[in-house]
């Protein structure tokens, strides 16, 4: 029995080493992604070169991906602690995901990808979605057969949208995103009957309506995003044009952000919620299973909802506005010397005019977007609905729900670039993890009854050390987000948490 | 025969993209070590996830470069024009150095570099050369073995060197280096007879007698660096402790530098010899030899002489003072208030007392420094010098040439770190590097007829042009850098242009 033990701690340490050969030149592609979007030189060569560099490597991390060797390795592993055990059962689907595309479909999957990224730009600049269409109908019948290979027989949508988010599917999600629509349809109605929040006066908004210096707002946003506990030992911050977090792994986590001068808002809260990405990926398991695919996020949605619980749960939140004020009036003494915390707090928490674009949209409007979304994924994936049939569809679902014209498809069907690259079922991960996001935080008040408190006090680390413990470090070890949720709150993903939080947040915010 | 040339170009093309795929990795690896050296999270695990990726991607290049479809590639790649006969030669050259090594001697190696660089900083403490004694004689017989493998019956040293200066040989340093000795050695003695430059008054220094503004500095580098014409669209300049050019090759060169307030010269004539580096490197073909070795630079040596030339060439010449002085009247008004053109240059230009440490040496001592270590490593290699011999031949040489008293052995044979990664041959490269600079820029001087004035004027697009075209876009077409200098400048390596410039410039500026 001894030696079969020791045969088994053998396979499973050299499976552990091919893992972590992985993960390292995964996370120098990490690095050449940040380097190109932060730090690369403009030129025309360097990025060429880097184009090229990046795609060498991805095969190389492709071809160590599916190494027979590699497969030979998970199937013999049978280690038996739980964090191991799903350590194997992670490699298990990341391999037979990678190894069941035969490499035809793979390098094809590639170059639609740069290839639909291009003609996407293009047809959202002519506003002309018959040139994106035939790459999208590509797409849509490539996704279908890669589905079909990984798991034969099932869901394609499902086995797409799994990729994203673990263990989801089209029926939970039926399950839970009617719930959300019925409660923001209603909300949003009465919300737009008001002119505005109580603490403001109408077009009153006090950090949106001025001139805010940016070295300031900078030097603001570092200051809190090292309170809330972003750790420059373990990574960086910087400005880019679209605010991201990336990086080589936990102990090098690189966010950016960037500073829009007459909207104080837009650097701040996108800090802090960038900031909670960040916190995830340091927060990850280094000790026992650095490199390892069990100590990566758990998923696409759990991910977001760490970003969106401390931008939404903490930093929109009126306990904040206590704790922000005064570093307000600090680093903008004029602009807000006779501002009270529930004009600051409703002034973050302002809902704006019904957008037509998604990334514009507030917390009320953006479910209904992505429902939108969702639905049509879910059609196109079960050949349900025709690609040709995207733009009509769109148009009217955006009427229906948010009452919106569509002017011309760039500000429509073409306003999201996911599709140019065959992501179908990553949307929904966008609102489960504002939902998620209610649930955890409402776990932590629980588990940390002075939680409001500390954060009107400026104090962070309870809630930080709590998510680590609950969330961050467990990585990747649950094979679902409702897995996951059963363990941090007691139980499965409740859309209640959510609907609860916006309706009383919003009643109170507008008297409604 | 149409279709056998159709054949050959198949054969080669393919050769070409093997090649770009392991230059297309060498980039990241590029990469990666700039960004340690400057951008990294100081933790310690950012440190400990970047050496394993390095390792790992190391390793991954390593396979490539040994693959045996490269080596039949090679083999069967017959293309017709010059440049691309030598970059099949090239090719060859790195393919057998690399796949004649058996992979446990490569892992040794390895191994040895990580070992040997630890204990070397233990040692060179401690002061105590026996505990790097074992290593060092692992390294010999490691270098030795190795070199026996690559070429089988030659000259050990030679095949070493040929590795860092390619077509050099240990016969072709005996006739070169004891030209300089003599020149050195003589010179050496009347300036110190001297008690300074004639245009400074005992102990003035204009330049390392004061307090500069470090952000000063640093914008007048800058500004002085692209003058030159280090192009930012093709590269960055940063700050690190240790000065030095990387990155991931001709449109992405990225070069750091240093300043000290109290020494103006370091932080200006660091950057400039960098921007030498960094010039050749933005100047390689990325046409039609893209990620070729034959675009790569020729050597060590003759990368050196690129900064070599700009540093003592360019800067330390009276013109360059000329140009420079109105710069610095602009950047320190009160500091160079009152100098001289003459007393900046003889500022730049002092010889300060021998120093026992080889980087802290002027140009006139420093070829001893030099000498003294490619005698002991040509004795080490040929098994004529024992390896516990090493500090008693070390303090006798430099009492010998350079009248210097080693007090003890972290100031003497343990005060460079070459020797713990087992590189021998590649001191000779700084000399010849320096040499090389002055034949290359005599050469210049006489299709350049205007170049003095130019220089003053701060107008160097004509040299750098030249150079581009003489040196940069050449790559490593040549088998040796004396056949480079036989294109470059009519003649092969002559130590006459170095003694002779040694003599002319320290006679006028010590009236000697």
């Amino acid at each position: 029995m001894s030696s079969t033990t020791k045969e088994e701690g053998t396979t499973y340490s050299r499976l552990k080493e091919k893992l972590a050969e992985i993960d390292c030149l995964s996370s120098l592609a990490g690095l050449a992604g940040w380097d190109e979007l932060t730090m690369m030189p403009s030129g025309e060569h360097a990025a060429l070169l880097r184009s090229k560099a990046s795609a060498v490597l991805a095969g190389v991390i492709h071809q160590k991906s599916i190494d027979s060797e590699l497969g030979k390795l998970i199937a013999n592993s049978q280690p038996s602690r739980p964090k191991d055990i799903a350590n194997v059962k992670r490699a298990k689907e990341e391999y037979e995901r990678s190894a069941k595309i035969p490499s035809d479909m793979a390098k094809k999957a590639a170059e639609l990808q740069s290839e639909g990224y291009q003609i996407w730009v293009k047809a959202r600049t002519a506003k002309d979605f018959q040139t994106f269409s035939p790459i999208l109908k590509e797409w849509v019948d490539l996704v279908k057969r890669r589905c079909e290979l990984i798991k034969p027989g099932e869901d394609a949508f499902n086995t797409s949208l799994d990729e994203y988010e673990r263990g989801m599917t089209a029926e939970r999600l039926n399950e839970i995103f009617p719930v959300v629509k019925t409660c923001v349809v209603d909300l949003i109605q009465k919300v737009y009957a008001k002119e505005s929040p109580v603490a403001l006066k109408k077009g009153e908004n006090v950090v949106s309506n001025g001139t805010f210096d940016v070295d300031t707002q900078a030097k603001l946003s570092k200051e809190i995003a090292l309170k809330l506990g972003f750790d420059l030992e373990k990574g960086r911050l910087d400005v880019s044009v679209h605010p991201f977090t990336g990086g080589c792994g936990p102990g090098d986590v690189r966010m950016t952000t960037r500073y829009k001068e007459n909207d104080l808002s837009e650097g701040l809260t996108g800090t802090i919620h960038e900031t909670g990405h960040a916190l995830y990926e340091q927060g990850r398991n280094v000790t026992e299973y650095a490199n390892q695919p069990v100590s990566r996020a758990h998923s696409m949605g759990v991910h977001e909802s760490q970003s969106l619980l401390w931008e939404r749960m903490v930093a929109l939140s009126p306990s904040f506005s206590t704790f922000l004020l005064p570093e307000l009036k600090k680093s903008f003494p004029k602009e807000f010397e006779n501002v009270t915390e529930a004009q600051l707090h409703a002034s973050l928490n302002v809902v704006r005019n019904p957008s037509v674009i998604r990334v514009e949209a507030d917390e009320l409007t953006y479910p209904l977007h992505i429902l939108l979304r969702t639905e049509l994924e879910i059609g196109l994936m079960r050949g349900e609905i025709a690609v040709d049939d995207l733009p009509k569809l769109w148009n009217e679902k955006m009427k229906q729900y948010l009452n919106v014209d569509i002017e011309d498809d760039s500000r429509g069907v073409l306003q999201d670039v996911h599709w140019s690259s065959g992501a179908f079922g990553y949307f929904p991960t966008y609102l489960l993890g504002a939902m998620y996001a209610c649930q955890i935080f409402e776990a932590a008040k629980k588990a940390l009854p002075t939680l409001e408190d500390d954060i009107a006090k400026g104090t962070f680390a309870p809630l930080r050390e709590w998510l680590r413990v609950n969330v961050h470090d467990r990585g990747s070890e649950c094979d679902s987000a409702d897995d996951l949720l059963v363990l941090v709150t007691g139980k499965p993903l409740d859309a209640e948490a959510f609907t609860k939080y916006l309706t009383e947040k919003y009643t109170k915010l507008y008297n409604l």
